[in-house]
Order: C-alpha cells, then sequence, then structure tokens
C-alpha cells in the first residue's frame, strides 16, 4: 500500500517554538521531511546548500517566480525567501509527508492555492507566556518585545484558516499532539480508498 | 475550558468487530459515552431500561418519530430501533463525546441530515479474514456467510461517506486508532476557537 504523502503546514506566531516543535517531530517520524526554503541571502557561516537553504542569485530567484515553481515567495530586508515546489513533490510523490514551517501570511498564501493539505496553528498558552519567552531571549528591546507581541495578537486572530490549532504549553506535548494529528490524517477516507477497494475486489 | 462534545458515527460492516471496540474504548475514555438505542421488541433475560435499550410500546415509538425526536430509526421483523436525540443533545452539552454504534444503512440517514459529527468507518482486513470470522462464529449456515459477505462488500462501497476508515486486524490498534482519531479531532480549530479568542483577549 503505497501511500501519497501528506502536504503540512505549520504556523504560529514568532515565539510559539515551531522551530523546536518541527526538530523533534522530525527526529520522531522517518515519514516526514521538511521543506527547504530557497533564498537569495548569503549563506551564513555553518549553513549548506540544500540542507538549510537551496542559496540562488536574485536572477535564478526571478526565474523561479517567473516559472510558477514557488508554492509562496516574499521579500524580506532586500532578500527573497520561497519555498520551491518540485522537491516537495518529489517527496510526496514517495510517500513522504512534508512540512512547511512557515510564517502566518506566507502559510495564507499556500493556503489560498492548494486544499490538499494539512494545515496546524501553534499557539502560545498566553501572552503573559509569550511576553516570557520573548523576555527569556534576552536579545530584544522593549519596544520591540511590545512590537511582536502585538503581531503575535494580529496572527492568532488568522488562526481560524488552519485545519487545527495546537497548543504549545509544553514541547514534547506539542509534537505529540502533532503526532496525532499526522497518524489521524492517514485514515481519512481519501488516504484509505486504495485500501478498501483491494479489500472489495479481492476475494 | 468547557467544550461541547463530539458526535461520533461509528459503523462498519458485520463481522468488522465495532461492538467489540466499541465496548473497549469506552473503558479507556472517560469523555465518551455510548448512545443508547430505543426499540420497540421486548427485553430480553438480563436487559435493563436505559442501560441496552430504551423500551418503548408501539404507540410510545411512533410518538417519537412525530415529534421529530429520533436522530434515524428503522424497522426490523416488525420492531422499530432508533436513536433518541434528547439523551445525546444533553451529553454533547455537558462536554461528553458521544459515539453512535450503528449499521451502515442507519449511518448514513444519520450523515443525510447532520453535518457536526465525526465519522469512522471500520473495515475488516480483507474479505478471506471476515469469512473466517463469520464461520468462527459457528451459528451461521453456509448460505447466510455467503449473503453476509455479498451485504458486506456492498457496506465496504459506502465508506466513501465517512471521514475516516480505520482497519480492524486487531482489536487493541483499532481501539488505539480511533482514540486516536478523537484525539486529534478534539484539536480542530472550531473545537479551538474559544482556546484562541482567551488568549487574544487576556493580557
Amino acid at each position: 500500500m503505497n501511500k501519497r504523502g501528506m502536504l503540512i503546514i505549520l504556523s504560529g506566531p514568532s515565539g510559539s517554538g515551531k522551530g523546536t516543535i518541527v526538530r523533534r517531530l522530525l527526529k520522531a517520524r522517518d515519514d516526514t521531511v521538511l521543506s527547504i526554503s530557497a533564498t537569495t541571502r548569503s549563506p551564513r557561516c555553518g549553513e549548506q546548500e540544500g540542507i538549510h537553504y537551496y542559496f540562488k542569485t536574485h536572477s535564478e530567484f526571478k526565474e523561479l517566480i517567473k516559472q510558477g515553481e514557488l508554492l509562496e515567495f516574499a521579500e524580506y530586508n532586500g532578500n527573497y525567501y520561497g519555498t520551491p515546489e518540485e522537491p516537495v513533490r518529489k517527496h510526496l510523490i514517495e510517500g513522504k509527508n512534508v512540512i512547511l514551517e512557515i510564517e502566518v501570511q506566507g502559510a495564507e498564501r499556500v493556503m489560498n492555492y492548494r486544499s490538499d493539505l494539512v494545515s496546524i496553528f501553534i499557539t502560545i498558552p498566553t501572552m503573559v507566556e509569550l511576553e516570557r519567552r520573548l523576555h527569556e531571549r534576552g536579545s530584544e528591546s522593549e519596544e520591540t518585545i511590545c512590537r511582536r507581541m502585538e503581531i503575535a495578537r494580529r496572527e492568532l486572530s488568522r488562526a481560524f484558516r488552519y485545519d487545527y490549532v495546537v497548543l504549545n504549553d509544553e514541547v514534547p506535548l506539542a509534537v505529540e499532539r502533532i503526532n496525532t494529528i499526522i497518524n489521524a490524517e492517514s485514515m481519512r477516507y481519501s488516504r484509505m480508498e486504495n485500501y478498501i477497494m483491494e479489500v472489495i475486489n479481492n476475494a
């Protein structure tokens, strides 16, 4: 029974912990891979082509856009970031689930034109807890933290676009919740149809 | 966070083992109860009112139909069987999930007019296995077994009406799969909306 993989969008406000959750999830599931972004920004120390990013020149990136090869893209600080569709397609056909760990706006751009996906919104337990987490990083000014919290509030109000909402109160629990969702989704009728057909057609 | 319960339809061909699965599932989850049917047939030895069935006279049953108090009903061998809506409604409001363990035709009647439910179709692993299980009962003639298998095949072809398909190859696995589905469904956006609203509106 060779099943097509699922495309899974994982998003949530900055500070929701989606990066940590994804890393743990990937360790726990060998049927699931992470989609790798393309970017025009220069590699940072230790970053490897095809592992952390696909590094592209501006003209290469514009060609990807022109050819419709990106699931979504955006510009930050003069650089492009985007999700190439071809590797995603390949993994899905091979039966691997592909996770798009993506910020809220990018997630919506993907959801706007693809319906064959499972979308998960990671939420923080409370705004107080988000503030604590942002302070813990220690690297940001009070003003930046205030701004980030305002953005988080706005992003939380977009959760209705998602299939599921996962609370990240503790990382292992959040990972287990996403595991549960992926396992349940693999039992959707559409993903079990071939199995049912086999049972019916074999004696 | 007092959530409304889910209405869960559990169906599948005769021999799929849904009865056994439901009993095990109810032992494992104290947030979930079984819907009790109403019937006009006489209580059998040991059967108790409100536990095994709600026993009704023919005229009482007809009154339930007339008042629209049944989620579905059917007639077999001159007796009526049906699912009273009122206890279901009460449990859901109290936050309990309610399982309707029901044959395939009855399940479709409920699905035809309610959309706020999670529907699960239990499938046998193979027709050969179904035949083995039916023989194991020892109580049925070869002809009856053939007929039951034909009905099972027809019922399997209705699986597309359901949200999920659960394979019953081994009962503990099937119970765990249904558990997974219920847990995932409780993280649907619609069931997490109040939580998100609280996070947004509290400081």
